[in-house]
């Protein structure tokens, strides 16, 4: 009982899925080359018209004045700390305690840049505006991570942003946005990604979260900042001869999803109350502010991997491939809406949701009576 | 007169080039992809069949017992020689004043890892036994560059190899292969790459020289340097969710040409003869011992260039796109032999060959007479 791998199995057998744009396979890249012309040239060590003319329409939409692709937003981010380090010969940071850099880099800004980093604000909230005023250290730049990620994609308030951002301009803080997922978050603030990104000094976005590309990473910022960044692009070993496969998929994906995220977000919401309508079943946040969501239930992760499993396979829609453990005695999972959700028949899905209610009350019992 | 941009705009007009294996376009990419199966799932962060299943390969061919894909070898060599310098508690290293690590990284050893490095030999031949056993300092590692490209391609001796290797080993001194052309230097060696990596304890080789692939990197050496490497390649940002692209192409591609570099080898000699035949023109080396060759003409840039403009209109071969000009009065490029040679027809080549040899014969009348 409670084998998670047939949990993977049983959903990757469903007809539809909850969660994403699908199967990260070769059809992706298949899909965006089908209509490139083969005598596309590649761009070649950050120069040419496919690389340039991809980062000159990212500055654009950040309402910066300049751009750079990188293979991978870690590199990206570590590379925008160091600059803004440098520059005020202060190697301190301040970031959330759950920010990428500090739980999925291998400690690569202190490794490689020699940089040290204040956590602020606990584990399960967003930063506020007086975790910084707060500060007894100063720091020569300030990370903030829109949404949230590792707390389900969780926001602070517009008018919280313009404070922060006000305060660090005053204080000379460089502020960096961590907008892995900053298209996501544009209809929850209602405001245009040039707006968003006014606030900060750099800026990272994904390209294959919300917009489903293969991989990579836009940095932007003034021209003097990217000149910089580019250099260290050369010193990490991400000035690639060719990065025309990642830039060719971004642009095709951006054009097809970058105006869907209003539609993700509004889904969110809706699949979000399927869930909290279940017996022993939470979001967090409990109204998504983007496209992403956690679910957590109130039952250990082997109860709910069998139970998943069975939903799996009597009503065809895929749940969850994983779960995260949860001291023992519950567990959680993320849910980025994509391309898929909209696919998904209503009617099988509310079928699908009574089950869950179902057998969620059941546990109860077993537990109860047992 | 001598427009470089002229030289450039004949050479790719021309129908046969002398050097490569054709342009860098989404051809490269379309060719490799086109009988792959649309469901090939994506490698996963450095997990999943389409990467491990490579990396054995690239293994079994180094004779090393593990190996990791880079995306770049800039990344794989810093990382390799950060290894060797931790392990030893010394950050300090040797390479030739010409290394790629040099004069083509901005200083990112320095910058990322603080690493110092001790320039051996000079930079006008490859480095020998004495340059090693004439150190002053202690170092960590000996970093090795076969062919050393900037100076033409040109190799120790298998007999020096040994003896670097012997000495290096019995006085702990960690020995690096940077191999980005090792397979192309086999045939002259007469060795498998196996017996080459032998003599070293990591082995860097790129994936889209020879080969031909769009980019990347292996890195090979022990298991438990491969897994501090993969710890570092994350810390780098190099960690990609999906590499695939680079992937599957460097092995499309390592199975059409990894066989032919004796072909390429034995055609860069014959190449090489013709550009000796011909008046105030020579090779470094005068004979190729790989694929490559410098070519250098005793006149000027801005002379070679226009001369060549008017060969390649002339005759339909394209020599160079770009020449290097060396103090003002001669000037040198690079020959790489791939595919593209054996689709030149010969007596084509040849009358080519003859008219280059008399404009030049004529460069020095029109010197001498001015």
């Amino acid at each position: 009982m409670g084998d998670i791998n047939h949990l993977e199995e049983t959903f990757n057998q469903t007809n539809y899925q909850l969660s994403g744009h699908g199967k990260r396979n070769a059809t992706v890249l298949k899909e965006a080359f089908e209509n490139v012309d083969k005598e596309l040239e590649s761009d070649r060590y950050g120069s040419g018209k496919v690389i340039e003319e991809f980062q000159e329409k990212m500055a654009a939409l950040t309402g910066k004045e300049a751009a750079v692709f990188f293979p991978s937003g870690t590199m990206a981010q570590q590379i925008a700390l160091r600059i803004w380090c440098d520059e005020k010969a202060l190697k301190k940071v301040a970031y959330h305690p759950l920010s990428h850099l500090e739980i999925h880099e291998e400690d690569g800004l202190k490794e490689l840049h020699n940089i040290h980093s204040i956590l602020l604000a606990d584990k399960e909230r967003v930063i506020n505006l007086e975790d910084i005023t707060g500060l007894e250290e100063e720091v020569a730049c300030l990370l903030l991570e829109l949404p949230q990620r590792e707390i389900g994609g969780q926001l602070p308030s517009f008018d919280t942003l313009e404070r922060i951002s006000a305060y660090c301009r005053d204080k000379g803080i460089k502020l960096h946005l961590d907008g892995a997922r900053l298209l996501e978050v544009l209809p929850y603030y209602r405001k245009t990604a040039a707006e968003v990104c006014a606030l900060f000094d750099s800026v990272y976005i994904s390209l294959y979260k919300g917009i489903g590309g293969i991989a990579g990473a836009i940095l932007a910022g003034e021209p003097e900042f990217i000149t910089q960044a580019k250099v260290w692009k050369r010193r990490h070993g991400g000035d690639l001869i060719s990065l025309y496969p990642y830039i060719v998929s971004a642009d095709y994906y951006f054009e097809q999803r970058a105006d869907k995220m209003k539609r993700y977000y509004d889904e969110a919401k809706e699949l979000a109350e399927l869930f909290n309508g279940c017996h022993g079943i939470s979001t967090l946040p409990k109204e998504p502010v983007s496209n992403m969501f956690h679910v957590h239930f109130q039952q250990s992760k082997e109860v709910v991997s069998e139970l998943l499993a069975a939903v799996h396979q009597q009503t065809n829609i895929g749940f969850a491939s994983y779960l995260k453990d949860l001291e023992g005695t519950a567990c959680s999972y993320e849910i980025s809406i994509g391309d898929l959700y909209a696919a998904v028949p209503k009617e099988q899905l509310k079928a699908a949701f009574q089950l869950l209610d179902k057998e969620m009350k059941q546990q109860v019992g077993i537990i109860r009576g047992g």
